[in-house]
């Protein structure tokens, strides 16, 4: 059960997929992924079909799942050997998990997991209320809950934060502010797909760190993939039986 | 936001929505949700469409979702005060919440509620071992964890436990034993949907309360309408906004 | 180990015994009792003698216990097949369940696991600060301090609730609203015995679900019975031995 | 809000009253009070009236109740400073603190707090099954369940262990060397009154550090009276109102 | 293991060393432990050379750690039957058990155990910000983050408190106030060491115990001694093997 | 607070600094960083002067961590932008990001982390049951002890690890099947630093992720470095004040 196998079959180059639940982001959610991968690195970024446009609670995320492991496992036999999923409340990754061969990683996830690593607490901003919950769980699930100061919802959406001088990104950079006096926040995760030069000029002018998470699950899947390290197919993830399966998704578990 | 005007505009019986993920255990559900129903309740069972026969794990939850859903808001359309999700693992929970006006309860949440009511520490005995990480993590979810003894895989076929002279109702005894002995357990929860049978046998052969999920959740959902408490529309399970939805589920959150 | 034997022994009806272990609130606790109860539920309420009037704390909780253990056991004698101790603090549930053979169910308990099947997270709004401690030590045994939110206390007497004009209920209103905004609550739990319009008038007031115990304990006691499960009787809660009780109590263990 | 006035209007010496809630360890209870105590410390030893000769279960400590309550106003109005309770489960403590003014400690407590001091886990060894949900609990609301590796019962008769030569001497040994092997405890906390003699015997057999909980309880009051530390009065341990009260305890409240 | 072979062997007083990681608290530390010890309780205070003069984070609990080593096992080679670690993060705790025969008691830790005894909650008031995360952890590792209200810093200069008219007296104060109307606080605990003055006038001022932590390390450490309780040598404290010791340090595991 | 400036203003590598707090397992941690970094990372490794040749608890840590300290500061003022702590106990984890810019990753920490991606639950195999405490406590404050299966100490010594046919390599192994069918483990963390092959063998053996971590630790850090992530300077881990520094580490904190 080692990943190297498959990734020396490959081209010398490692592919990771980039599973968008929801299209709003696709865009901004691939460039940052291809910013931030490494040089032998390539990026496949796919949207998934029928979805909401944009994953904002946990309908969206039911309606959105039977579409990411559709690509989940496109991806694969298309030779990724990592996938992300690209939806901060990380939807379907157990799932996905259960269909994967290589390491499947989710953005928040990632996000928390490097948080965690450069701060003893950090904050979650993310953008509506509705996601909070969501969040919450996700972080009791990872065991990193402990590590966190708090989640706040600066309720703003990603369009306004594009522009650079909008209100919205003033509204993140006052969450900020009151995570950094009233939760002791040392650092600040960004629940926003993709957000990488908002994340930047936050960092600077807050003076520390700021976690976006795509660049993040980025580097944590190529890292597990040059570890060699494949997802447990023993236990909680093991595959499904394939009479369960539909058969576009039977291939998965052959 | 009470939910008595609802009900009182009905017909004077109370409709209780059975949504069976699976086709596999359907009947055997029904039968157990009208067995256990109080006598002004109606129960209206259906099966999701294009589900896999039984819900095994997450993979086959994840597939599952968006017909839960349908059905829920059809049932809802059709006079269903509460609904109840039939599958053990309770997939789509907080999904279908988001979507219900009434009470949505999950046969796994329901059998652990009851449970923590009548022993100060449970076991879940269930069918199969790639189970038991979902029903640690919704009992986490819960809360109940901290009620719960232990989780044992029995290892069984739901079809093999119809027979009472089956091996397979033996280990699942069998569990039952070690529970008793070496969880010390005071109650046990059935991870087997609608087995009111055995359920009463086992707790006949054992001495101690088995509890079944099924008839559990009904009977919660009967209470949560009788006492008015619909599902809170504030937070997590606030409705998701309509142009998130496909045409079929709009209406829900007119 | 099935109640139901007891059950189908009895006239038909179910008797439900409900316990008051101060005598101020017993009439309007015994209303809501029977305003709640299914139609097939017979109440049967007492007041414990030499108790003092109202629970406040774990001094009046402890002063009223041998009087709580006395009526249950004069009250399964009397043929009630479940119990309901109506203070909301749940004095004695351990020790009433030790000697009761069928479900006896706190009015704390019982709104606290209602809330949580229709709210993410709830906030409990109870009289005086005084309570708050022990509430908040009832619902980690019970698992569900995870579901709640905040435990706030109104500081008004019940008797100045009972006017819907006063500006106790001004308070409670005023404490929901801070539940809302600070807590993120979802749910209101309302910590005072019996308070039914009360609740009534809140949630419509403030659109989410608005809890009261001694309704959902009289629901949640019904379904127990119905679905045949008696309080555990191994473990924690075993009897007592015969020898250690005073004679008035030595019958129930017989 | 300081003790060390009350001590010093006092004669000279420390009196600290242990209360038994029940008859039958009584003499061995006030002995390892007595050979514990420190040089300017006055032992005064009472059992309460009317309760079940031995705590073993939450029923017999309900019926202890309101005596124990008697016994300590009794005894503070006679001059105690600290009140130790000398059953292992700690009945009443939350009562008990809140009608006195000294610290009261539990031995169950005690023991417990001492072993998480010389020992990064401890299991605890008791004499009946039953007694394990209790003492489960009360490590719980000490926060002191993280550092207990295990509660076993050795279901032995406290008479029985009078006899260094008794088979129940060699059951409790033999837990201890469970606990050591199978629970990686690091020390024993006996769960069982005034045993003494037992714990310093058992540490030397087994090598390793073996508290007794009556001594660590004298120990742990002079040391807080010495402190000058009273009981809270404000929050959870505040006192009754007077006119809750009985006129045998309202002097307590003056 | 019995601890009081080697206190008989001593000279009939029982010796206590008080280990202060850094020089600037040593005279104030001293006179605290010397007041609060028992009559046949001998002081013996050192402080670590090489040490930072005081230790406000966990760098300078890394450089004084092999000095607190040293000054332990010089101690325990002079007669030194129980030591106390006078710094309130109380580092090196681990490691001076792990070389300790006797019981090594922390000043944090012990301020603590003895407010858990005296008050449901506590919030803890200390110097500096950077000093909370360490609380935090330890508070978590004793378990006691359970019954911790808060962690507050007054942001003062332990210099600045020796004068009783000084604003930062009144800083400490105002954070008090905070602790009892914000976090519910029913004591503080003052992380300061040595301050027993201020802590018994902030006692009086506000009502409520409030407790000093080497005064209670003593009180603490001498009921253990007195209770024959050493340091458990198995599991997590065993001692080290010899060859990885400096020669000065390889004394303390022949 | 960004890292990638420093970076820049090199010369194009990214140098990561080990540091092995024991000399024992020096050349294999070298050698297993070198073989797991990527193409442009140099790896600078360092042993600490005047340790304990292997860290085996907590004595041994605390005296390795000035000499860490010391290490690390001179690395990043050579250079380093990154630093790992080689010693699977993490030593002065929190003390060396108080003077670090860069990120710190310690080798247990990485594995946990990476185990928790590609597994639901993993067990940790160790040398020595004297580091279980150790690991035990570093899990709980990284809050990954949620997703740890158990802790087991296989009693070996690295030496004869380094034989691929000793009987070490079997009780590491037997441990692990144990781990399987006890724990439900679904990945183990292998706590032994540089066991790259080793890793490699038993998983392919095992058929399951067997995590190592000092390479876990280089493919963290490099990531990190790569995101421009530094280490939190607010917080606990705010630098200390440089006159508590000795002259060797002033410059840390200019």
């Amino acid at each position: 059960m080692l990943l190297s196998a498959s990734i020396a079959e490959g081209s010398g180059s490692m592919r990771i997929q980039i599973i968008n639940p929801g299209s709003a982001a696709a865009t901004r959610v691939a460039a940052a992924a291809r910013t931030f991968a490494g040089p032998g690195t390539e990026i496949a970024a796919v949207t998934v079909d029928d979805a909401p446009a944009s994953i904002e609670g946990p309908v969206e995320a039911a309606l959105a799942l039977p579409g990411i492991l559709d690509a989940l496992v496109l991806g694969a036999a298309g030779g990724a050997v990592a996938h992300v999923i690209a939806s901060f409340d990380d939807p379907g990754l157990d799932a996905a998990r259960a269909l994967a061969r290589g390491p499947v990683i989710g953005i928040g996830e990632a996000a928390f997991h490097c948080a965690s690593l450069v701060a003893g607490r950090f904050t979650v901003v993310t953008t509506h209320v509705r996601t909070v919950p969501v969040l919450a769980g996700n972080l009791d699930r990872y065991g990193l809950s402990r590590r966190c100061a708090g989640i706040r919802a600066a309720e703003v959406s990603l369009l306004a934060l594009d522009d650079p001088h909008s209100a919205a990104r003033d509204r993140v950079s006052a969450e900020i502010d009151r995570a950094i006096r009233e939760d002791r926040a040392e650092a600040i995760v960004l629940g926003m797909a993709g957000m990488v030069e908002l994340a930047r000029s936050l960092a600077i002018e807050h003076g520390l760190p700021v976690v976006e998470g795509v660049s993040a699950a980025v580097r944590l899947a190529e890292g597990l993939v040059a570890l060699g390290l494949p997802t447990s197919k023993i236990g909680g993830w093991a595959p499904p039986r394939r009479k369960s399966l539909p058969p576009r998704l039977a291939g998965a578990v052959d």
